[in-house]
């Protein structure tokens, strides 16, 4: 049992941590040659192009020699904060801007709480000595808690009514910022001011994408499952059924083709070309000697080449490999997807399409939004319905073992994964193993190797899950591998640590014990890993989240890259790593501090000040890093809120029926009815805001949609809507940076009203997924195949 | 333990009662004095206006004579199978058609299981001696049930086998139904054949509403929750709003009056005219005597007055009360409902604007398909976002206690209600109560008759508390109140009799049990308890059903009716009782049987017989009643089937978890993990159904609404559909049979395409809902004022 003093030391220890990362954050962002690991939003915007130098000389441009920007080494704080939130949604888009705040909900929700805790709960708690009468050991935290009530007092009424008070803030909060992402959602698909404004600006490559994509957003229905039909062509078939069912509205349609192929010799080409850039570096800075390379396995063996030709060759086969492939892709009418995006006249008409069901069978011509183009996630564009039910099942069962029993293939790996079974398999390494440092270190550090592996791949598991569910957006894919993920922490790392045992364990001990028991089992043991819990806040929160803004990863690699691959500007470019929020691995590790928030706010409230600094600290952290830092890879204009709001109501719910349990177990068993209503009002506050605001994230209103085609008719009679949409939804593979830049910016002179840019980075233009189907025009495949 | 015998002597019995009610049936139905008691339905339709009689003597108007009628008693079982199933959607509309089909999936489902289990299961159960050597009372049906297995043996695996095989053949009937039944919704929605023929038959009343109300389940929508506006009336802003934002398609709209209080008026009136007619009766029938009353309470004090005169005058006073409330709703602005009936040029623009959202807020203006005329639940209309919410949470806690409770209030009635508390109230009875078969007769019958009270009015109370929930049609009201009772039946019969404790001792009892324990609890019970649904089946199924077609209720009260009240034809139509096919009691029933099947197949085949029987005689049986005597209240299209569908995948489910509870305590755990994959994958088929078929019965899709657009267009291009649809929603206050005659008829003149008919019943025509709110237009409410 730790005491008060025993947290001071681990606090100190923690800030002090947390403040030594600032501190090499400090240091390291202000020399000029890791400007680009700190500041890569500011590089992808174009609005920096060199590192800010003072001096001219030489070791300026790598290391700061102005001594007095040392001592402001906290700046970038008020510096973070300083952005307005308007500023903030066009500089990062709406999804970073609301995903900050939920970070501020935190700090709104548990703030009051923890103020009326401390002023109220904490002299009750403290005025008893039950646990000093006890002969238990205790510590002094547990004098805070609900432990140190006597069985059976009055005081537990205090709990009750603020257990009633805590729920109803939290409503009173949740609902508020439903009420206002929903009208930020809104506002923001609906914006028609930002759309001058952004093609004045120098920058053309984010921030255009997110006004065309709000606008193709509403414009744009994507159709799926589109039936067979042996005399009609898809082209023929999309067109005239939309034609004919859609007359008034139907503009345009483009195809999805099946560019898996080609987008694997692109990748390969990339990979190829890396090799080549490294080999010809080399050559650079040595030119006396031509550098060579085997050409069998591991370059291990094989005749002995010259590397540069090597390379240079391999690298001219695939470019003709790929535009073969390119040719093949768009004349064989097999590689054509049964899906299409179909662009409406009208916002009006394109509301009316997704919204309906279009066919007598409603598994075939599916309607819905077109997800940005940067979010569309090209491989699941065909699964039929029928396999889309299969797949879900099999996600589903794949999920609950990876949940309860994931614990079974690494307690294999680990026994397998001993001295013994290592000194027999590779008999050579005996000697050296025997060293006992080496054999005690190795005792200690193999077992709690495989279960680290295994979490740091979970996120990358649960994300090819939700690829296998056949999701057909990135922002799709994130939000339903964030649920999995909440739900894998709440059950292996909130009940784990609950309950010490595997989840397979629980579940077992769970099916075998009688409902009512549940809640208390859990209820009782709650107030006793306060401490425990603490200790994880500090560590995975405080720390984390000032690791977080050091970047040591992206430092070192790009580091590395810059010194061996980089040849031209554009190479360092591409060296750049912004990275993203990461919503699928982010936001459940808040909910989880929800989770202990409102858990403990009730029983333990001396654990809320450490949640709140958590929730300061990651709140400027990662304005600063949406702001400098993190590369939008998409927009959904929040439509992950929804998701956030259940969770955070799910956490209330559980702490409700702890807190049931826990007291069931004190003799204060006359307040379960009133405990009971708790849970009951919250599940009808959660379906009142679900019918209220969620609609705004699902649909589209008629009302809305006409407003804004009235007024844009009145505004630009004569907008070349056509040719503006034309090639918005083009798979990456046929505009890949290496080959298609006169291309790229002859398709933007195309679209009307768009004014030339000094653009200097396209790479992050063209970034809707990774690989898989594809959307192009033929005459453009053509062009672009004619020109090297 | 009931042996074979007796189980035979109990059928014995049953079958005998259900004979006798078929012969009194038999003798009764062909007495022309009955013939509009069994006989309804012909002449509502208009096909039948006085009874077939052979002879022509006075004595023959009552009594058949013809003594060969007698000896066909049972001719009426083919004559209800000959009509095939088109004619039947036309004769009694798709809702009554897709009813049948419930009975008849009853014996597709149960059929082959029972002649597999029986040439299978039966021989493996008989063979084993289990039962013999147990030294535990057992009985012949035990003999030939899962009990007679011994322990741990291998034959269970017949048992595992036959439950997949049952569960898919199940699936696969369902999911055929499924198709079959969303195929002839569909059809029925869109058929255009219907029409012309309907116009030259020569009844209108029923069938022409029919076809009004699938054009209008097309073409109209209903738009609630208008949000009030201080500058425009209601009337304004819905035009308005439906003009901006559907330009192309709004035709026209009917605002909603509420119109509870002139509802109440006529229902007075209704009540005052019938003892009017009794007295005007009584005069005639002894002229000598002019009938008095006295005007005080129940007619015992007050002065004496003539009664014919006093009825008179009341009569007229009520007239004019009428007339002026109907004047005052047609001039009030308050008594115009935030709601509107919006009708669209086209079937797409409704099809779109009833799926789609209208505006920003999605709590108000909500629109959705107008249910038909007939089928619309006035009150409900105007309840706002909000209250739906709560009042749903209300309901559902009201019908927790419900389920529950329900014993306690009646076992305080039953504590109250006893001989002691009764002479103590009245002691003037305790001379008569002392008598000794009085006594036991009144402590034998009291404790009962709270219950049975109680049972009797659950459909009445549930009815209340759906519409306590602010649905807005009646289907749909009664589609909530049969799932409620079958909710409260499978809580209350079938849990209650199995585990035989209330329910809420079963909750306590389920609370405090591990999750694993309870399918083990009941698992075990199962087959103990078999005898008891046998004769449960054969009193409730057989029996019942035959009773169901003798209608000795609607029988006593037509002829009570008839010799104090009937002065005219109209009269006479109006005593007829016809009655509906009573979804909201009759499908849980149903439903029942199919768990009962259901979990029985597998464990005592034997039961199957019983209710292949039930389901056989009540196709038969409800065949017959839906061809001659239901009066269809509404036409929903079959809007149910997604629930019975769900009802009976409930029901396998069940069916496969108790399977699993009883086979582990058969220590048979080794079947566990493939008995679990069983409701996965039921629950898996459910969620593929769901997906493929639902939508038929909640959207419509747009590719058939355009279909019949431009078909429509093609055949009839000047239809004029704005003064087809003009008064299509009145509140049935408005057109009352007793003052709306001519006015009815020349509504029907003021629709084109309409030609003249011999209606003969027009009672039946403007029947959407007792009262609430209504539809008018205001010329004619003054029209039908100044007539009289």
């Amino acid at each position: 049992m730790a005491t008060l003093n025993d947290i001071g030391v681990a606090a100190a220890i923690n800030i002090l941590t947390a403040l030594a990362f600032f501190l090499a954050f400090a240091m390291l962002r202000i020399q000029p040659v890791n400007d680009r690991v700190y500041f890569p939003k500011w590089y992808i915007k174009g609005l920096r192009s060199s590192p800010l130098v003072n001096g001219s000389a030489f070791a300026s441009k790598f290391v700061n020699l102005d001594l007095r920007s040392y001592t402001r080494f906290l700046n970038w704080m008020p510096a973070a904060l300083q952005m307005p939130e308007p500023e903030l949604i066009d500089h990062a888009g709406l999804d970073s801007a609301v995903y900050l705040r939920i970070y501020f909900l935190g700090l709104k929700i548990f703030g009051p709480i923890e103020l009326t805790a401390f002023t109220v709960m904490i002299p009750v708690n403290w005025s008893n000595n039950t646990l000093e009468h006890s002969g238990l050991t205790y510590s002094d935290i547990d004098k805070l808690s609900i432990s140190n009530i006597p069985i059976g007092s009055h005081k537990f009424w205090t709990h009750l009514v603020l257990a009633y008070g805590f729920t109803f803030w939290t409503c009173y909060v949740l609902k508020r910022e439903y009420e206002i992402v929903a009208a930020m959602r809104l506002h923001f698909l609906a914006s028609d001011q930002r759309r001058p404004d952004q093609f004045t600006v120098t920058s053309i490559s984010i921030t255009s994408f997110i006004r065309e994509s709000s606008l193709l957003l509403i414009n744009k229905v994507l159709a799926r499952n589109v039936p067979p039909d042996p005399d009609e062509s898809v082209t023929e078939l999309v067109q005239h059924f939309f034609l004919v069912n859609h007359p008034h509205h139907y503009l345009s349609h483009q195809l999805v083709y099946n560019a898996n192929k080609l987008s694997e010799l692109v990748n390969e080409k990339k990979k190829i070309q890396n090799w080549l850039d490294f080999y010809q570096n080399k050559y650079k800075r040595n030119p006396l000697k031509r550098p060579s390379l085997k050409t069998g396995f591991l370059g291990l063996w094989g005749n002995r080449v010259d590397a540069i030709d090597f390379y240079t060759s391999f690298v001219e086969r695939l470019s003709r490999d790929i535009c073969g492939e390119r040719e093949k892709v768009s004349s064989n009418t097999k590689s054509i997807m049964p899906a299409a995006f179909v662009s409406f006249k009208t916002r009006w008409g394109a509301a009316v399409c997704a919204q309906t069901q279009q066919s007598r069978n409603p598994t075939t011509w599916l309607t819905e939004w077109a997800p940005e183009p940067r979010d569309v996630y090209w491989e699941n564009l065909a699964i039929p319905f029928v396999f889309l039910t299969i797949r879900r099942l099999i996600a589903a069962i794949a999920f609950f073992f990876l949940t309860f029993f994931f614990m079974i293939p690494i307690a294999i790996v680990q026994s397998l994964a001993n001295i013994e079974s290592i000194e027999k398999a590779l008999p050579f390494l005996k000697p050296i193993i025997e060293v006992k440092f080496i054999k005690s270190f190795i005792q200690g550090f193999l077992p709690g190797i495989a279960l680290k592996i295994f979490l740091l791949f979970l996120p990358t598991i649960l994300m090819m899950m939700s690829k296998f569910e056949g999701f057909i957006s990135l922002s799709a894919l994130e939000r339903r591998s964030a649920s999995r993920y909440y739900f894998f922490q709440f059950i292996n790392v909130f009940l784990g640590s609950i309950i010490t045992g595997t989840a397979f364990q629980q579940l077992n001990h769970f099916i075998h014990q009688s409902t009512s028991q549940i809640p208390k089992t859990i209820g009782v043991s709650i107030p006793m890993k306060a401490t425990f819990f603490i200790t994880y806040i500090m560590v995975d929160g405080w720390a984390g989240v000032a690791g977080e803004i050091l970047r040591l990863k992206p430092l070192i690699i790009y580091h590395l890259k810059n010194s061996f691959l980089v040849k031209t500007e554009k190479d360092r470019e591409e060296a750049m790593d912004p990275g993203t929020i990461g919503f699928n691995t982010g936001e459940p590790q808040i909910q989880l501090y929800f989770l202990l928030g409102l858990v403990y706010a009730v029983v333990t409230p001396i654990l809320l000040p450490f949640i709140i600094v958590f929730f300061a600290l990651a709140y400027v952290v990662y304005r600063h890093q949406i702001i400098n830092v993190y590369h939008q890879e998409y927009e959904s204009a929040a439509a992950f809120w929804p998701d956030v709001h259940v969770r955070v109501v799910a956490a209330l719910i559980v702490s409700q029926l702890l807190l049931m349990g826990l007291l069931s177990t004190k003799e204060a068993s006359q307040s379960t009815p009133l405990l009971i209503t708790l849970p009951v009002l919250t599940i009808c506050f959660h379906r009142f805001c679900k019918g209220r605001y969620e609609p705004a994230f699902v649909r589209y209103p008629l009302q809305e949609a006409m407003m804004k085609d009235t007024l844009e008719r009145a505004k630009e009679a004569n907008l070349n809507l056509k040719g503006f949409l034309q090639n918005a939804y083009i798979h990456p593979v046929f505009k890949s940076a290496d080959e298609s830049d006169s291309e790229s910016e002859s398709e933007w002179e195309r679209s009307p009203a768009l004014v030339a840019t000094k653009r200097t980075s396209k790479r992050f233009t063209p970034m809707p997924s990774k690989d898989g189907g594809s959307v192009l025009s033929l005459d453009q495949v053509n062009d672009e195949c004619l020109k090297p």
